[in-house]
């Protein structure tokens, strides 16, 4: 639904603008608040190194009730100690101060700060200070301040990354709405960096939770980038409950309905990330399937997509299917050798332990598409999953060469 | 030593010729054999989808005597089903059989045999056979024919790769010389693809077998160019025992001896590995330091080693250590995190949870020689292991996108 975005939830606002941190002079401090506390759910990071914003999230989200979330691009505040969490503390209370007048109360420990950029250095707090001031007056819920938030959000992204839903729970229309930003340092292991999601259905936070839980584990944990795990990574769910649903529980119709159109969001978004991934000129869906279980079809589907040489070959539309199956071998993932079976966009290349003999003229145009689909089935269970990722090209050295200076 | 090579083991032949396997018209047909039969222990590929020539050559070596090795690059005869099995028991009796005529008789198992190139092909039978049927009335044992070897085994590689050494055991010299080849799809998780060393040493082949695995523990498998382990690997070690050096035994100090030099021979080569790696402009080495366990810190020096954030950082000579701390921080590996710290070049660049302040230029200065070394240290426990990389250029990507054409 292009013509919905974050701001069409009710209750909600959000807003960006450009404070200083990034040279470009693109939009670097962004706002998402809600008019009244809304349940929140939250996943962050597994790395065990962490950014100072995701210590003091982690800590406010606890409590279960959430008036906004405040985000900086430009740079993560990552490795940089007390001084770190104490910026990061400044930019919710700045941001609780500012809001009250605009009628909005809120607690220090209402807001969730974040971070994206460079690791290791610090915030520049004035500027961080002078925009927060700035920005708050020109929060809105019009359909731009929405866009304006998807922008101020990003960082090597090319583009915004959207989704929204809308649903009926019993005679309720509930909206779902979000953004996220991610390109590089895309592995995530618990949700990846920066998604937000709104919606003024009323769930209670045990439910949300778990939904957020589950849908993390089933869309953004399925995405990979480059293979390594930011020191930042957050999804965040808001529920306002304006739209005074049915009350939902852990087995009625209306969790579940709830929990499926949360799926469709964030699935679109974890693809959209995908697509954009740092010097992308492909989407890639890797599929293990008859895998003995489900950790073992993900480590077998990761590794093919985290090795550089399928994602090399994929760029070059090169069939050399022969690195996806080497690489299913080497991730650790039991499989039947003697039947183990290889697709490339649903032509058979590899089957009962030698090639089908398939023209790769015939697969090399399926490794040409912009959406190139590979297919390793292991043979030995029934279990599958399905991972998005990207090709490897130059440009990803480009973009990473440099990326400091 | 580079005057010595792989001929220069007293009772060792070699040489390499152009079969038409690779399109280039380089050498892709080498053997290297050895005039009595010679104790051999080797290592191969821990992929769980092999190359019918590790299968072959797995069962051939478990006898413990080996005339010769027969290699042919161009072509990886992996997933080629039992047609693959045949060609490759084919080399070796073709070897067997040209042999007898310079008279040296062996039996088929007494001979390894190799392919490295493309997965998912059928050998060309008849050039192969054409190939060692004009090649072995051609073996000799000067530098030279050492040389051809060395050349023979190649494929994307750049370079030769070769190392030497001579020891004295008790009143004996004895020399160990090896040669081997890699430079893409290199994460070897038992021995690098295709390794050969040669000594006329006289070894229990119980000895050889541990030094071999000890060897290839601390030398090969701490080699990562691109962590696509390939389904190819072979570490081979053949003592003639030509020298009839004293008797050795598991607590002798001549075993000892044998065994740090057969590790510097090693370690030469896997360094050389490192360096040549498709696209690599420099060699890198990892240096994790204060694990709790081995494991765990060969663990997050590969993540780090792995990480495209880290490997194109250091392509551009980019002070952006944040990717190194982080790339620790997801791999799982134990860390006291407020105590973690991180030198690039010998320059700490992160103590105690924060930037130490250094000046970036300093680092800058260190991450742009040909030889970066990072250091890691997880300050919880005393295990510390060293990895050979290198970078991630743009030519990583004109190698592989278009390697099957």
């Amino acid at each position: 639904m292009p013509d919905l975005n974050i701001t069409s939830v009710p209750g909600f606002m959000a807003g960006a603008l450009h404070c200083g941190i990034k040279a470009s002079g693109k939009p670097d401090m962004a706002m998402l608040v809600s008019d009244r506390p809304a349940t929140a759910a939250a996943v962050f990071t597994t790395n065990k190194i962490v950014g100072a914003p995701v210590i003091v999230g982690r800590k406010h989200v606890e409590q279960g009730k959430i008036i906004g979330c405040v985000v900086n691009s430009g740079c993560a505040n990552v490795c940089t100690g007390k001084r770190g969490l104490s910026d990061a503390e400044k930019m919710c209370s700045l941001a609780a101060e500012h809001l009250s007048s605009r009628g909005i109360h809120g607690e220090l420990n209402q807001f969730l700060p974040f971070s994206t950029g460079i690791i290791g250095h610090y915030l520049p707090m004035q500027k961080v200070a002078e925009g927060i001031a700035r920005l708050v007056p020109q929060l809105g819920s019009t359909f731009d301040h929405g866009e304006q938030f998807a922008q101020g959000i990003l960082t090597t992204d090319t583009c915004t990354k959207q989704a929204a839903t809308k649903l009926k729970l019993g005679d309720t229309v509930v909206t779902i709405a979000g953004a996220c930003k991610g390109s590089g340092m895309i592995a995530p292991k618990m949700a990846t960096m920066l998604a937000y999601i709104a919606t003024d259905a009323d769930v209670p936070v045990s439910l949300l939770r778990r939904a957020v839980r589950l849908t993390a584990e089933q869309t953004f944990n399925c995405v990979t980038v480059d293979q390594h795990t930011s020191t930042s990574d957050a999804f965040v769910c808001l529920a306002n409950g304006r739209a005074e649903n049915p009350r939902m529980t852990l087995q009625s119709r209306h969790y579940r309905a709830f929990c499926d159109a949360l799926l469709d969001v964030a699935d679109s978004l974890s693809r959209q990330i995908a697509a954009d991934g740092e010097g992308a000129t492909k989407l890639v869906t890797i599929e293990v399937t008859g895998a003995r279980t489900a950790a073992e079809a993900k480590i077998a589907a990761m590794a093919i997509a985290n090795s550089p040489l399928v994602k090399t070959a994929i760029h070059g539309g090169d069939p050399n299917w022969g690195r996806f199956v080497s690489a299913a071998g080497y991730s650790g993932a039991s499989m039947n050798v003697d039947r183990v079976r290889c697709w490339v966009g649903g032509i058979e290349v590899f089957g009962r332990g030698r090639p089908t003999g398939v023209e790769l003229s015939t697969v090399e145009t399926a490794m040409k598409a912009w959406h190139v689909n590979i297919r390793v089935d292991l043979a030995i269970g029934l279990e599958s999953v399905r991972i998005y990722t990207c090709d490897l090209s130059r440009e990803y050295i480009t973009i990473n060469a440099d990326y400091h200076t």
